[in-house]
């Protein structure tokens, strides 16, 4: 039986104005799907979904309206990275989860965006992880992995290697506001926890990092359970 | 315009041990219906549904999977409230919120279920509001409303006529596992919170409990903002 | 060219008061998959539907709605037995005959429960054979095949081998009310009769039968031309 | 409340030979649903069905199959009457059941063609109005009503007004081969029994026999209990 | 009978860049649909669009790729404004034709983006306004309408009061690649042309000239037939 | 990597009329998909799309709605076709562009008729193409390829082995009309030439000239680039 993992890669890395990164990405992900990994990668929405979230609030739209645009470009991100894996992967991108469970049951890539209001991406990786018994989440965001003090504020904040989901809560200081969400949110980490399935945060704006990930060395490993 | 509400049904109401039940709050749903109130019912899994959830961990599958079954169930009873309510619902019962929002636009009364694991139906009700932009839940439970402590083991614990969000997750002791969601979860919180959504819990096992919640003349009212 | 067979198991086997034998069935069925075997698997809605046909008629809904509702459950048993095989499975669970032709034509094996009011699951299994180019139905119920006489009321009521499905009406008794369709009714004999479809009726109360009934060695056979 | 009926229209009358009489159909369904009923109207396949039909046999498609694209030509011919009704129509053309309930919720008129193998399009008439709780049947054919004998062979079969359901077997020679099920199939019997649903045959190569069938003035009465 | 219009409104006009000018639009659409028109809007991409188009072409995918991606902004303009007009309108957009026939069915105001690669949207409008037997399009674009020489080259270039359809090729210079296609290409002209439907272009900047365009009183008509 | 191709065949060859083309197509196309090409199939109307067609517009529909008619029959063409493939290919048949591409990644022989109205198949063909990055198109037809004249008129006319796609449109005089687009319309034109798409006319009377069509040994070769 084939490893079985889902890539979640933040919209500030997948989006059109970075081509090169989104074919680079594409031939990785083809890549590890081709030595036998069966693989669901989760797109976020990024700069454009912002665009449109912010109008929606300037119009006075409500917060799950507002998430619902960026959702749906987090949904044209991933065609867009669909479309320039080819024909690997699955089409059309699923929207729901009984979609995914469609999507996933015909052997495929799975590229999947945001599926429901006020949720993160990352939430969606995890709910996807466990409905499909997916144990182990690659999370490619645009720093090396999580640290014990926020980085952008304190210079000597170090990079963790491996944090229980425990002590998330702790570090992460999450906002609940659309398109806001940042790394793991609170039921991101209670699907984690409750099925053990484990998290690798790392530097995805270097694609081949996900080899790295893979093998585990780089990034912070959460420990679920 | 009409005003807007969703009625949140538990499934330890709705469910096919409940034939009498059932009809009543049919009648009761048309009726607010026909005053001019636009409605959207959800209704929750009931002791069906943790047949099923027992079973799915019994053989093993995940808590996203056992979540499935009970959501499928849930759908199941609102299929029975909605028969039993008429031609003047929406069917087929909605699947997932962009079905929701087909419904909608139809101006029948929509009945549902739950739409994603793990989420708890209160946390359905709590996004539906949101994105259809309703600004009250009248919450159908077996209890009569919100507690000071836990009536179950404190005998003098009071019902509480009013109390702010904020101070919700110190009362109730959230736990989290498949089917087990009580009350409101963190999410159905935060969101009631950001979108100022005023929810009314409220002994629903009476189905014309509800006109006295529509009054406020019942049950606990949470104040989101 | 690998043999494709219908399983049809009545939901008074799969259902969620009998984990251990999801278990075994789900082995079974991915055993026989795994041998070459393309397999649709139709379950039945068990006693589970029957409470909310109970409950509908109770309510007075029709006997369309009623079966309806059964079907509903017939549909949650095939997702709690398609969870159980895993990966192998199409999902989602297939609603109507482009359903099935879909899930068909993906090389997975089909889990699927009712389909239209009006017919029984064994109704369901015989359009499905036909519509697929199927000769053969193995059909799991909870008794050894078909006796000559009721053995319900003859104690000497003895199991027959083979059948010509000619003769079924004389044997069956059959009733027609929702979800109270025992063994073939008649557009089921009709089917199978036009198509030369075989039926094994056997015990399936036992997972492992499904290998003697493939042999013939166990149940009646209903020669259907 | 308004009345609901089912007209059945048999493929021999609504089918693309036919502009005038579907323009005129058109008008009185539309007429009659501006009266305040609510219509579903059933379209049978006709002989643009039955040229596929041929076709599949002697290709050897499988009696579903052949049925299946039957299927389809019935639902052209519902596309060809319900563009002609125009606006007031629901579309696209249901294709199963829950099609058939999403269309009703609607309030428009709904056009459908078949639904399943195996079915005749007045078994499709039964269901439907068992499961929307419709009373009432007028079905439109080429021949004035049911006879005692048949009319084709006995110059003097006397055309009935009235013969109860239990009685029809003995009267129709049922045969049951893909596209050839006449009048009302044995289901179709069934269904009207159990729910006692009124069926008026008449002669529709007259459109404007609907209104003189609506008041009982012409036709053949199956009373069903 | 209400008269129906489709209201075709430049991707350059409907973005997230510009909240006001969609506010402004959807109270003008809420009104005019209160006025008694039936209204279907059909939504550009504009340069959102425009820059999943690029990136699409700088990865090499295929140019109906790249329309895709167009026409998914399309889409998620067509929700912004959709959400902005609020309750009057139907959901989820509509994604091809048959779901443009289902929407129309509604009686709902229909917001719709792109359908199909190869395709501007003034083909879509004309392609919807012919399936819905509509004989009007308020073509709102970023110019006053169509002059007699090109006026970002020619400073004394007259607008056009009116145009016959057939002298428009003559006029406009179509380029064709993807997400480039300006006012009408050609299929759009000659859908136009075999069923009379008059196009009104004006300048859509200032959303309350849909009053005067409906009037007539500004912008270019062209004469279909 | 296998080669892709689109085979159009057009409702001349594919009807019911014709059972044993049908047969013989389905044997070519099984073959050539077994030899590792992936392969969709176009289908056209052909003469029961017409009856509809001229049906419609006695009616007085529009030409869309008489289009969507006619692409209704292309379907039921492209089922019957499919079912005589049987198990390799994709079904229900694709009703849209997404559709196409869901059938696609499934790794099955995809075959499809119209998709829209005002297109011809020859359009459906070339987007279809242009969306799935197919770089050829073999073109059944009832003619020996593409002449220099009308050959129905000169006798002289000469076939021509290879023709730009620029010269095309000098030759073909094409009529607008619903069901009437001959070989290919300017769309279809346009596409292939942007996208450098190889089109093959060929005699498919005879559907084992799909193998010579396949070596350039028949037919005329249109050069788009």
């Amino acid at each position: 039986m084939s490893e079985k993992i889902v890539i979640k890669i933040s919209g500030k890395i997948i989006n059109p104005d970075k081509p090169d990164i989104i074919k680079r990405y594409a031939e990785v992900v083809r890549d590890i799907a081709s030595r036998g990994y069966r693989v669901v990668v989760v797109v976020g929405g990024g700069s454009y979904a912002r665009g449109y979230i912010v109008c929606a609030k300037s119009i006075g739209l409500t917060q799950a309206q507002s998430d619902m645009l960026g959702i749906e470009i987090s949904r044209v991100n991933s065609l867009l990275l669909a479309y320039t894996i080819g024909d690997d992967v699955y089409l059309p991108i699923p929207r729901n989860i009984e979609d995914v469970e469609r999507a996933w049951s015909i052997n495929k890539i799975v590229v999947v965006g945001g599926l429901q209001p006020g949720q993160s991406t990352a939430t969606v990786a995890a709910i996807i992880a466990e409905v499909l018994g997916i144990k182990r989440i690659l999370y490619a965001t645009d720093v090396e992995g999580i640290y014990d003090r926020d980085p952008k504020i304190y210079k000597d904040a170090k990079k963790l290697d491996i944090i229980p989901a425990d002590e998330l809560p702790k570090i992460l200081n999450q906002g609940f506001e659309a398109g806001r969400y940042e790394l793991l949110d609170p039921l991101a980490i209670s699907i984690v926890k409750r099925s053990c399935i484990e998290v690798t945060v790392f530097n995805g704006l270097d694609p081949y990092n996900i080899y790295r990930a893979l093998e585990g060395a780089i990034g912070t490993k959460i420990k679920p359970c």
